[in-house]
């Protein structure tokens, strides 16, 4: 095992969940914490409020298996970008959530039922 | 790590959260989205209508694992199907489904509380 | 892959949710169910309760990931220690959970929103 075991390590796990009536809906909340792609996406979402909760709870998901402490409403979240997909979200990292992930994948999943929200990535 | 770099990668995550009292329960709902199997396992469980929300959220977050995007109430969800084993749920791919995840293992978990339910699922 | 495909599987993954109103807030019930450290940690949390809720739905993930049937408030759950760190929670295992585990590393994540806890543990 010695010689093989870091191919496949995962570095770290983050949950994330979230009322979505608790997560700030302000233009100026939005700008601080989420980039120009995210926030065309959300907007053009069914339901913009849940969908800005869930890729809020997504980023500190990132930010967890990261095993980088959560800036909060920090100017930093905008470097953890969830990138929605046909077959599902994936991640761009930039600045300090670059290089704290390394050359690691971060593979991150979201959920919303009518109240909260749920992510969980995972760094490998 | 170029060259065994494979062994271990994870191919996709998935995670799905539903309000309990959101997911149909009628027969017709259930004939088309749950083995026999399955219906057998909920009905005769302590709360049928919160173990069928579970492994609806199950079969969700294994579509979004293997990176398929989710045919909602359609047939397919049929095609996923969650064991029950006294170690914890298992999983049993057919038709399209298994055909998306080629040789790739899939380990699933679901919890609920009295009013959600929350399900985990990693392709490896 | 045959040669090779132990070094990074993943054993198993586990999630738990729950209520925060709905776990035991006795000190009969914690002090058979936590450690002193954690007792410790969560006493001195912002919100006790929730700090509680959370670590216990950690050790339910875990008893999940190892695939070990949970033994709901028996001991057993002592035997599986959530330690706060400056980069996230780590896994302590020590009696049967730490046999069970072999010589498994456990990655657990948890949050609270202002009703429920979720939790995620993943064993390779």
């Amino acid at each position: 095992k010695a010689l093989f075991a870091q191919a496949g390590d995962i570095a770290g796990v983050g949950v994330d969940t979230e009322l979505i009536t608790s997560v700030p809906t302000s233009e100026t909340f939005r700008a601080r914490n989420f980039t120009d792609g995210e926030i065309k996406y959300c907007e053009s979402a069914p339901d913009p409020t849940a969908s800005f909760a869930g890729r809020w709870a997504a980023k500190e998901a990132v930010f967890k298996a990261l095993s980088v402490p959560s800036k909060g409403a920090g100017a930093s979240m905008k470097d953890i970008e969830i990138v929605a997909g046909s077959s599902g979200p994936s991640v761009h990292l930039a600045g300090a959530a670059a290089s704290a992930a390394g050359g690691k994948t971060i593979k991150v999943s979201l959920s919303h039922s009518d109240t909260s929200v749920v992510a969980f990535a995972v760094a490998q």
